[in-house]
């Protein structure tokens, strides 16, 4: 008999390894300027040796993106209400609550400067989650919008006051975000 | 007679030392991820003290916001076509090539992790150039939509897509973002 490899055991020391070190990762982006974020000071944070940090994740971008991939997957619960916009405006307004977090956008903006993959790693399963509601929608047999547009009308104008615009992102906001889109995609149709 | 002050004699040494440090921070960003770019390195790369830098611009996150905001504005020119579409499919269209550069997306990428100012400095002048071309279509009598729509709908996806996004943002695609947003606001008004 062959022991499961301990990178794969569940609660093993690797699984350990790793929530201490996301945990250290989040409380420095909390606590000081997103360039304090080095493999060293996150190890000393998270009591392991920087080899350790170092071996596994092998620089702070791709520790960083491991980071944001798992805080942004699987985090907002995709509802299901009966309506697609009664989906949308839900989800739409959690995300949004979400990125009004400090925290939230600590991550995110080191994330985007640790370099080019940064981004996508920020947005996590949302690309998905917008796809299963539509998804959802059109084996009810109703009309739907190409996931593509909700991803560039929803997600694009949230992010983006998020990111670059001193404009709160409310949930009310998204909320009225989704009716636009909806209204627009029926109007276009 | 009293002399000008030298930090504001155009082409004195004060402007000099200026365009010297903005364009080390634009070689070091090309150069290497920006976690090296720190004060230190950015004056040995300009040829002048560490210590001017840091009097003059305080932080690397102070002098990345200096440079994102001298670099994004005024950099794309407002077009004058006749109609509001004309216009605002060449400026979209502008933009989105600019964004296709890797150095451009380097520099906002560095500025939006240096700070939560980071993000607003990429957006230079943007937001007045929609808004001037919105206005003059108003003063000619056409119907107009408005300003934060034409932001949230035009410089949202574009945005999203350049940082968040694997899908490239295209000048051609920005042309029909533009055309859809004005045909939307055309059959919700």
């Amino acid at each position: 008999m062959v022991d499961a490899p301990a990178q794969v055991r569940p609660g093993g020391r690797s699984a350990k390894v790793r929530a201490a070190v996301h945990h250290a990762v989040a409380q420095l982006l909390a606590e000081e300027p997103a360039e304090a974020l080095t493999i060293p000071a996150v190890a000393a944070r998270a009591g392991v040796h920087p080899t350790t940090v170092y071996r596994r994740w092998g620089s702070a971008a791709q520790l960083l993106g491991d980071v944001a991939t798992s805080r942004f997957s699987g985090d907002v619960v995709v509802p299901d209400t009966g309506t697609l916009a009664g989906d949308l405006e839900r989800w739409l307004g959690d995300v949004a609550t979400d990125l009004t977090d400090p925290d939230t956008l600590a991550l995110m903006r080191a994330t985007i400067g640790s370099g080019p993959e940064g981004g996508c790693a920020c947005i996590g399963d949302r690309h998905e989650q917008l796809s299963a509601m539509i998804e959802r929608e059109r084996s009810r047999g109703g009309r739907t919008p190409e996931v593509e547009s909700a991803v560039d009308f929803l997600l694009g104008p949230l992010y983006y006051r998020a990111i670059f615009s001193a404009q709160p992102a409310s949930s009310d906001w998204a909320r009225e975000l989704v009716a636009t889109f909806l209204a627009a995609s029926e109007a276009l149709a």
